[in-house]
């Protein structure tokens, strides 16, 4: 019973993983490329568009580098599992089809009293080259796994907004079936369709994957700092701190703290805010 | 130069292809279910909700027969060419997964003066135990290449409304980036996404899919006569009578005209019909 902590620095065998062209468009189109309007964003949602050459949005390179640890967690009860914070580094800009391996590490679990959160590293390497591509880190805090006498692990404020207004905003609405979109860029969690799962789950009805909400807050980065380039969008991290329902608006506030260092948090209309301590670092 | 009429009656050889439950999902997604109110039709876009059996739109069955002639048609612009007519007819339910061997046979190129009209009907059989799946008849318009002193083909009203206020009509809107995702279930066509593509065309943006209008009055007949059941839809016949561009919203207006016989016609606010002629055979 219990989480697994020898699981701790100890890499996964290398996991491969292969996506192409249309991956990518699915993908935009599911964290709402195109939405606002068609004719923008037509690099991320098209590939043979005259004079356009398709590119890949950043934060699909989360995706990309997802892979299991070397062994499960432990014996745990899985619906007490929340994706708590997302993070990560891309090497150079996403082609628009590849092959890449990838190692995960879990670097920490944390205890937090009232749950353990497990952080961990996955870093993906171009199966062909090597080089590496991108580098994710993500934590999961499970509910009652906590009190084990381990380390808190890193805490206080992080990433805290300047008290002034935000520099830039932008909004950005999600359809009705975001979620149904969403999924098929490969995470089909019930919690974001099934209306009976989420309801058991606690939520009044589906909710929107925290990775989607994410992919609305880099497109808002890409838009607001770096001109829609994916190459000017270095890295980028997230707190996940409250649920999207599918149809509301995200709206992303921006402060730009140094050069090239932005922070930023997300809210929808009901005000809750639904991405907290997050920052993007950018080529200014 | 001009086509080629020696290609009636001469069926292709079979034409292979596959589809599994994440192609119906995206399909299903791409004519917009779900879009309304998420927490209908799941038993279309989504796959493992509890105690929802996944199905198919019947509409997906056009897509599964798609093949080519035996022969190109000849030498003409393919810019010429619209999509002006579409039936089909299942003769069961699509299963969520499966192969088809498809034989495509080019069945009369008519002389309308302006143009031709290019009827072709495929069939679509099981690869594994050979009974017919689908048969789908659709008819091409092609520019200037009539005046060849041929038959002028069937012509005449038809599928023509009562003069009475429609007994049904559903509205349906579509997305801002409905075509961006419809297109990745297989019709790269850039009419529907590139803007220079279809300005050059004649159109101010670009246009929505005629299939995906299709797709959207096909569920209309469903939702309105059917109770979602796609076994209950035996046939559906449209002819393409304007374009929709994507963000506008499809009415489509229904008639019973004898017991399980449907007459529609589609429109959208800028009141152009969309569909007309057109008529389901549905199981009352």
């Amino acid at each position: 019973m219990g989480l697994d902590h020898t699981l701790v620095g100890v890499p996964s065998e290398p996991q491969e993983r292969s996506w192409d062209s249309k991956d990518a468009l699915l993908y935009a189109v599911g964290v709402g490329a195109g939405l606002g309007d068609p004719l923008q964003e037509l690099e991320f949602t098209t590939e043979n568009c005259e004079g356009i050459e398709q590119k890949v949005l950043p934060t699909f390179g989360v995706l990309i580098a997802q892979a299991r640890p070397g062994r499960a967690f432990g014996d745990f009860d899985r619906a007490m599992l929340v994706h708590a914070e997302q993070a990560f580094e891309l090497h150079r800009p996403l082609p628009v089809e590849g092959t890449v391996r990838t190692t995960a590490t879990v670097t920490g679990i944390y205890d937090k009293g009232s749950g353990a959160l497990v952080a961990t590293e996955n870093v993906a390497v171009d199966a062909a080259t090597g080089e590496p591509l991108v580098t994710s880190r993500s934590s999961a805090f499970i509910r009652g796994e906590g009190g084990f006498g381990g380390e808190r692990g890193p805490s206080g404020p992080r990433n805290v907004p300047p008290s002034r207004a935000p520099d830039k905003s932008i909004a950005m609405p999600t359809r009705p079936d975001q979620a149904l979109l969403y999924r098929l860029s490969g995470d089909m969690n019930p919690l974001h369709a099934d209306p009976e799962f989420a309801r058991m789950a606690g939520y009044e009805r589906p909710i929107l994957h925290g990775l989607c909400t994410f992919g609305f807050a880099g497109r808002s980065v890409l838009r607001a700092w770096c001109n829609d380039d994916p190459a000017r969008l270095k890295s980028f991290e997230v707190r996940f701190s409250g649920v999207v329902y599918p149809g509301e608006t995200i709206t992303t506030d921006m402060w730009q703290v140094s050069p090239g260092k932005i922070v930023l948090t997300a809210k929808t209309e009901r005000g809750e805010a639904v991405l907290s301590s997050s920052a993007a670092e950018v080529v200014a």
